[in-house]
């Protein structure tokens, strides 16, 4: 079966996101009252397989984060 | 007012995406059935506005994306 799966990955809390900073800075620059930005690393794909869940658990723990300071997130659902 | 803001930005169709292309190769490489990978950029932010669509709007305009290859989407929730 296929499905269509977005995977997000963030920093856990406290740790430093620099690219998050200069961007959160830059809009400040500009005039905008933003606080708090971060920039999670996000992906999408189709995933053809029989079990995805625990395979996008995997494909996180293996690949698309590092759990030592990542938190992950994912939303499955079947292509109709 | 204050608005939780969830930005995303994705390369426009057709443009080449070589992050993608690696991370996509990479879980194929691991036996995953992945196809069409994509990487947009993901913004979360909070923003104190009394206009937030128009301000959001903006920064997508002026800095988070570039309009000559890029599409934008933006869910604003108001902060409870």
């Amino acid at each position: 079966m296929r499905w269509e799966v977005r995977v997000t990955v963030r920093l856990k809390e406290g740790l430093n996101d620099p690219e998050g900073r200069v961007i959160e800075s830059a809009l400040r620059n500009l005039g905008y009252a933003v606080e708090n930005l971060k920039v999670p690393k996000y992906f999408e794909f189709e995933l053809e397989s029989d079990n995805p869940e625990r395979e996008v658990e995997e494909m996180c723990r293996r690949l698309l984060a590092n759990p030592v300071i990542h938190t992950y997130e994912y939303r499955i659902e079947k292509v109709s």
